[in-house]
């Protein structure tokens, strides 16, 4: 299979370094991943590893993250705020340039079947790939927390692989499909938080906004500012343009204008494509109109 | 070397299908190269190969182009109206991801030199690969046509590399090194020529308007519109945003909108984010924040 995956896996272990190096290690050393990102929480006491490359061995080196978190992660003794089901605690799959959401889906259930059989744990499949509708929100799948698992094991969360017994060092696992996702935020011209938080509530789905939104509103010290920090949970639902505009007819009818916009990490390249299509008008920037994009794997 | 390298030569062959169908075969032959588009004109009796690829493999296919062009083309049977002094005429390298200038210069240099021991031809290096600012246009190089460039042999056209003797069958041939050209057309919400005309001439760099760009300004007919039609020569001297709103500005003081804008064949990714840096006001948007620009070759 041509082209490029992403995956997000979250591990609930975000305080010993060497043990987070060590799971980094088993990730960067698949021949063909990249590992983008990496971000440890000491308070979660959970690290997040952003990696990517062609298929088989973005799913090669999720299976090296797994048998590594078998070595460094005892669920038993794991202490943290952040609410998870396991070591390894949600691995999601994310299709980018050349791949479908469909593969993505393929690849979070093979590989979901292989860990279950390969250590003996219950798997969830979840968002696209979820076998059930109240198993497609990560929060419904993860609430009865690793602690409180087993005795809804035969009830609302029989597994859908694996068997159903929480393992003892590694709990559950949690695995699926979802479109990339895109930390944007947005600086107004203006200290007005009031109207940062405004803008938020009007734009996020969750209070009927637009589709595939969440955004909130807050005030940045240094200097002071106010600022819409959002997710966009799939941008070929809502776009960036579509949210910069949206942003901008709110600020510039209470007179505020927009000062500059903020990436967190990374972007799929299709993301960036649509803005540029957008500005320009062409009407459609497919990825074969890129140059480079034919060199990609 | 990593990264992409564009080459675009161009060759005096336009009417041949099956002679142009050889050479464009000889390109796509060599491992790693990609023939992006072609195009033969044939009143000019012309035609333009453009392909891509890793350095090396770039540089191998524009060797098998003259091998092939050798075998197709004499030149003293060639008649057209375009310009030319070679079968192979004129043959740039261009930096794309991952590669610099630079790269490209001593790309130019190395095939060049090579071209001319193994062909026993005359080659001029040309644009940022020029040895004399003479050198640097490519119609000052291409004024005495293949016809006449044997008696400036001795003096203004003195090779940069090979025998000072006109080839009988391949001529001389011009290669070099430049940025990416991007062909771009706006089109205005009006019929008004004069308008599209009076903008074209405001932009131009030759009527002392922006830096690398020339303009023309036209009517369309089907259905009726001006248009303004540009060739973006270095687009990190001139963004594509750039020229939208000198134009979009123009055209707003005289009451008219802009349409749509228009991409002739392909772009460089840089080109692009370049675009959805401006419209989201990031401040810098480069390669390495694109998650399958990580996977480029």
């Amino acid at each position: 299979m041509a082209g490029i995956v992403e995956c997000v896996p979250n591990v609930s272990e975000g305080r010993r370094a060497d043990a987070i190096d060590r799971m980094a290690a088993a990730i960067g050393g698949v021949q063909g991943v990249r590992l983008l990102d990496r971000t440890s929480d000491v308070d979660h006491n959970r690290s997040v590893f952003t990696f990517a490359g062609p298929p088989e061995a973005v799913e090669s080196a999720a299976h090296a993250l797994v048998d590594a978190a078998a070595r460094e992660i005892d669920m038993r003794a794991h202490r943290g705020e952040h609410p998870r089901l396991g070591a390894v605690d949600v691995v999601p799959f994310v299709p980018l340039a050349g791949t479908s959401m469909e593969d993505c889906v393929g690849i979070a259930h093979r590989f979901g079947r292989a860990v279950a059989e390969r250590h003996g744990l219950p798997v969830y499949f979840y968002a696209r790939a979820a076998s059930r509708p109240e198993r497609v929100r990560l929060p419904d799948i993860r609430k009865p927390q690793y602690e409180g698992l087993q005795e809804l094991m035969a009830t609302t969360h029989a597994p859908d692989a694996g068997p159903p017994r929480v393992h003892p060092t590694l709990g559950a696992l949690v695995t699926g499909a979802r479109p990339p996702l895109i930390a944007f935020n947005i600086e107004l011209d203006t200290t007005d938080v009031k109207l940062a938080k405004r803008i938020a509530k009007e734009i996020r789905e969750s209070s009927g906004g637009l589709p595939a939104v969440q955004a909130l509103g807050f005030g940045l010290t240094d200097p002071p500012r106010a600022q819409v920090s959002m997710n966009l949970l799939d941008a070929s639902v809502t776009s960036l343009a579509r949210v910069w505009r949206e942003v901008e007819e709110r600020a510039r009818a209470a007179g505020v204008g927009l000062l500059r916009g903020e990436l967190i990490g990374l972007m799929p390249l299709d993301a960036a494509l649509q803005v540029a299509d957008d500005a320009l008008r062409l009407g459609g920037l497919p990825r074969d109109r890129i140059i480079e994009a034919h060199f990609i794997e």
